[in-house]
């Protein structure tokens, strides 16, 4: 098969990979259908984690089961599976405490698994994917082409941005202000739209971006940055901050705007891997009650939840995708995001 | 009058001080009948913060309306009064947030209001209270003297003990382990009690404190420290850490030992005032998440609902107060919990 490998800063390479067999019986073999690109891809991408050994990348798909082993029973070839950003059985007890990623088996796309076996990536034709039962989610029938993108988001993004907005503590009534207008900072404005939130802020320099977040119901667009996004906000609301603040980009500077922009009492709920000294000021955080919470998102356990409302299409989250090319032209789509040319690229096989 | 005076380490002073009087219309007089030592009093104490000028001292104590301002009409003179360890308008936006520590016109006992009149300090005979209307809560009618270490404890400790497991989203059927063993980290135990929490693990190596821990409810003691007590608290449970952690320390050690001992997915409730490096480790909460949230309680917003329960005897969390002497010896008070001879000493006038 063809897929994508992760050579270091600014090289990802479309090459010939082993096809992917069953080797364990809890694997099944699923061949991709859709995949993307996500902006932690981008940190690798863009220096800012050591490269290692060249790896296998990708952790965002969804496709057809191809072929499963003797102990798979939650989903059979032919179905169409959607494979969330981290692998779990789904039964221990994190995973029981709806924290998959924190599953006591978990894996990660890309990896080695603990007896040392190489697990695929997502940008590629096939994957092997271990602990099928724990981890793919089938749908109730074929899904036509235009649910795809959606569809696709379950896998990160949007269970990504209903995470922020939970952990901030969303709900009707509350005020909300949204840090990061990536694909996740436009998922968590549809989130807090869908948790009933009276006010949604989306905090966008970007015309386009703007336009995705207005369409997902957002109520106010803030062009300022910083402190002085956070002063906008305050204006907006007559009050001493947001509610809920969504921090949906892991940097220091959006986490000191997060913390600017939230209300004493108020919650930060933060989704943005942590870099480039990204930290919680403690001090603010007592002086001023701000609750902070939050991490990598354990969207499979949001699945239940949400993908009914894709399939059915009360939720759309499909424009966060506004570029699709043919995954042989991966390094592009790594490229569009990275000079934000494209806010989410959907990759085809 | 005679009032306590903070000058500097190991330097407190029983003093003759002006005797208040009405300056504002907003204030009231209040008569002393019971003041306590806190815990963050002996930061200063041991040379923890820059002592500058000396200055009254004492943030928790109860007594006697004596005379009130003309604007004063919550609390008139004869009756029995609480005072939050804050002075609050408990009008403006953040008080109606229930943040009464943020209040937009909040003021510190023993400090300088806006315009620079010197508020006394809750350690004296006599205090001028701003915002009295605000700030004081009167009873019913006059307790008897065996209530009020209980409702002194309303002041600072029972509240503050409520914030952390509120904090924490203690409820019933939570695993809970408290984080300290100081007069507020007991109260947290009682609080989580209260709630209805499954499980209180109260971490304490002091005997004496480890029976006022049971008394409160506590249903296992752990005497270990710091990852050690982690892991026993993990075997108790049988689980990957507790659902709720209060951090009633503030320091690194006792931070850390809160995040090595919450379950993934869990929430550390913090009340200790962060001192010596004490840290939210980003990192951590993120690949775990973690959330962590609390801060300077606002006991205030509690009082409605811990009032009755303390006058009633429900609840009751005046052993933590082992020790109690006249207030002309105050010096001897600060030192007996500087020594730990005492978790927590009550002053009488």
């Amino acid at each position: 098969m063809q897929a994508t490998m992760f050579y270091g800063p600014e090289d990802v390479r479309w090459e010939h990979r082993p096809d992917p067999e069953i080797e364990l019986p809890t694997d099944a073999v699923v061949r991709v259908t859709a995949a993307c690109v996500c902006g932690s891809d981008l940190w690798g991408f863009r220096g800012y984690r050591p490269p290692g050994e060249p790896r296998p990348v990708g952790h965002e798909f969804v496709g057809v089961v191809e072929e499963t082993g003797a102990g798979v029973s939650t989903v059979k070839p032919g179905d169409f599976v959607i494979a969330p950003f981290v692998i779990s059985d789904n039964t221990c007890v994190n995973c029981r405490n709806g924290i998959q990623t924190s599953c006591l088996h978990g894996q990660g796309w890309g990896a080695l698994d603990p007896d040392g076996r190489q697990i695929d990536g997502g940008q590629g034709e096939y994957v092997r994917v271990p602990l099928a039962d724990g981890t793919l989610v089938a749908t109730p029938e074929q899904p036509g082409k235009e649910l795809i993108p959606g569809l696709l988001s379950l896998s990160d993004v949007l269970g990504t941005g209903h995470h922020a907005a939970l952990a901030a503590g969303v709900g009707p009534g509350r005020t909300v202000a949204v840090v990061g207008d990536g694909a996740v900072g436009l998922c968590a404005v549809l989130a807090a739209v869908r948790l009933g939130a009276e006010r949604v802020i989306a905090c966008s320099s970007h015309a386009d971006r703007q336009q995705v977040a207005t369409g997902f119901g957002a109520t106010d667009i803030v062009a300022e940055r910083g402190d002085e996004a956070a002063a906008v906000v305050r204006d907006l609301l007559g009050d001493t901050g947001a509610d809920c603040v969504l921090e949906c980009v892991g940097t220091e500077a959006s986490m000191d705007q997060a913390m600017a922009t939230v209300r004493p009492g108020g919650r930060i709920g933060f989704v943005g891997v942590p870099v480039g000294g990204a930290q919680v000021r403690i001090g603010q955080m007592f002086s001023r009650n701000v609750a902070v919470g939050g991490g990598v998102a354990p969207v499979r356990a949001y699945l239940d939840e949400l993908l009914p409302e894709v399939l059915d299409g009360r939720l759309d989250p499909s424009p966060v995708f506004d570029l699709e090319l043919p995954m042989a032209q991966v390094a592009e789509a790594y490229r569009a995001m990275h000079e934000r040319r494209s806010i989410k690229t959907l990759l085809w096989p």
